[in-house]
């Protein structure tokens, strides 16, 4: 089963210098964060739905006890200078072959929605706890690295190490082969908890590049949250108490912080 | 290799208020034990099976020493106000594509026969021994939930937590896209062994929404067993007699009460 | 890549009362050192090849250093009261949903060949050392259990409990659909080691079925080995003789003794 | 997905005796730097990407922060004598099957370009370390065994006792399905890291029966290289500084020392 729902005709919109943000389930959810937080912060509209069997066969319960089929979705938000995209959602792919299938379909809608830029976002771990949160950066052109320099995002010689797995990655592969600018921005965590400090570093860079202003407060909740966690693991020697947190989290809000 | 038999030609049959009971293998064999024990007590007639590569490779050997094909069926019985539709067998998917391939494949059967309503059964593993028995609800259309809570399912906001896998839930969403009402109702359990105790509670709950009596004997003689095994766990120190009386069980009746 | 090299045209063949013998590689390699071993002692002649993505991506080496994709073969015996089809090889699938696919494929011979009866040849795996070895059987159609039960072969109710996975179950339930009688007999080993002295009881009770007599020479000599392989390891305390052992073995003869 | 792009003709080339040599990713990498060498001694051209979703979900990002897609890639390299397509990389399949389909397209190259001879490159796990190096080979024409030992290669009836899993064993199986003449040849070594003194003595025999002749700087300065690396592993006890040099080296040029 693969299904893809259309609640607007890609054919019929005609969008203002269109770009698209791709924020899935990942590394400290960095990049979740971001593009979830878009969504709400720019009142963007469900106008697509992706449904696939290479998503975890599962339904989510909601507060009101319906339920969703886990799934991503594509919201437009119509700002003043640019028209955004956000690809967000449940779920990458449950197997490597999927993850190509998912990518073509996202790819395809950037190709119908005539999108010059793509921004994948992601966590890049780094293993040290406290350390300054910065963005680093890859491409699929070698041109559009200085423009993105100058809005403070670090490029590395082949880093990350191991490259980019997922569709974070694989997006910037096949924009390539469709002609599309893409940029993979991941925001340095730790790579142990969910990271809303991170995902608000790299919002900040975001804002700075599709030149938009959002408002930042239900990220500095979440920021807030997870300080507090934090500090209870730092409090607790056996450990119990974290694993109590975690779960309060997890279920508090579709969100699951220990990713 | 995916093979559907039909019994009876959907087309031709006129079902009255066709309603859909799904219980398969799954958490504590809560919502198998209620399909199963439905099927005998109503004297439903075996209309539909399904055969998939999605199930495991294997053949089941019976009493008498012949072998049936692992799969699942679709049992028909007719009681007074509602024809009932009972899917049930011997396996849910082996790969998670295969949940979806499945589930699609049923919900084909309810909207071949015109079934209004869905309603999966299956088990909430609580982690909690000795705890009340009680069923909690999940729903793809808002507007059921006041006339199950009437008949004594509760709903609690985002429970289960983990959301609900499998077919359980998958069918749930797959009816919503047919414009089909489904609920799903859990009966909660400890999430450790076979729970007959939980599936009782269930029926008796399914049976006041579908407003049909049945016999719970050979349910009642279920529990018995779970009773005196769980009675010699107790009293085994080592665990190892556990294990035995598992063996036991499982190969007597077709049924794996360790689940 | 599925590749069915035919060495003769099956619609051109008239077979005398087609029989199939089944004997791939499983518990304790009961089945297939029987169907290897009628290969060799009935100077069976190969008439089909099978190879499919469903088995491991893998080349033998052989003892001139040429190699031969991993695969199954079909083979033809004639014998005076009936021709035998016996299917061996060097693999079952590697995926579950693979032995769907290629038991479709063994059952599509069976029917080109006008086969009216198979038996599927297994090991039982009971744990017991030293345990005088039976067979016990399990069949498509109950009505040809008197007539094996005649030639020695035990049907103990819903045995084996686990029931019979991989080729030699699912071959059963499609001959059924099929309409071709089928049974499966299997030796009962101790599950921990390779088992000719199983496969020579087995083969002794199949010859009283066929009607047909073998040498038993070369199965003598691999019971021989096995002996002395076991005598070892009892006098070895730390087990690091048995793994040399062992690995003489499997490199020997293309014959894995520990599967 | 799976996407092959030509940058050349294969109808339109005509290859002066052309053979084909295959290096990827395998133990002790052993043949993937083989092939990887030869490209960049030969000067090859490539004529030939192959991008396929039985490869990682993954990008490669490179020096200059561009990402590359994983793939395999084939290099055309003109010498006086032979024409030689070279068949290189970054990885193999993922899954079992994707093994068959990708070797499917490998030796459709072969058949495109005419190509006589096949070089399938791997290495040999021995588990000794410090031993001599040396080179074994398997073949699909047995005719083509003494031509191979007159360059050195040896031939041990039965080895690899495992057979040749991958690429490179079922590359020399699809290749005798279609006439063309194959041989895998293995470099022994260790099986526990990179190994590029082994690629060295194996490609010196290739370079014997291929009659070329290419410089070996890079490759010596490879084992140099990973000469140090040892040092250092016998001189740390705990093993950690191992790790850290480890991952310089895997980071510094794409390649793992340690696959």
């Amino acid at each position: 089963m693969n299904e893809i729902i259309y609640h607007i005709d890609p054919a019929a919109e005609d969008l203002k210098d269109p770009v698209m943000i791709v924020g899935l389930p990942g590394v400290g959810h960095v990049g979740k964060f971001v593009a979830d937080h878009l969504v709400e912060a720019l009142g963007a509209q469900k106008i697509i739905e992706i449904y696939s069997e290479h998503f975890p066969p599962q339904v989510i319960v909601g507060e009101d006890s319906t339920v969703t089929l886990v799934g991503n979705r594509v919201y437009l938000a119509r700002t003043e200078k640019t028209d955004i995209l956000i690809l967000a959602g449940d779920s990458q792919s449950t197997d490597p072959a999927g993850h190509y299938s998912l990518c073509e379909t996202y790819i395809g809608f950037a190709s119908q929605f005539k999108v010059k830029r793509i921004f994948t976002l992601g966590g890049y771990p780094t293993g040290v706890v406290n350390a300054e949160n910065y963005v680093i950066g890859a491409v699929n052109n070698i041109e559009i690295i200085e423009s993105l320099k100058e809005k403070g995002i670090k490029f590395n010689p082949s880093e990350p190490p191991g490259g980019i797995v997922g569709a974070s990655g694989l997006i910037l592969a096949f924009a390539k082969f469709r002609g599309i600018d893409a940029a993979c921005l991941m925001g340095t965590t730790t790579g142990y908890i969910a990271d809303p400090q991170s995902s608000k570093v790299l919002l900040e860079k975001l804002c700075g590049i599709l030149e938009i202003g959002v408002d930042f407060a239900s990220l500095d909740e979440k920021i807030k949250d997870m300080e507090q966690i934090v500090e209870k693991i730092k409090d607790s020697v056996n450990g119990e108490e974290f694993e109590e947190y975690g779960d309060r989290y997890a279920t508090d809000e579709d969100l699951n912080y220990f990713g």
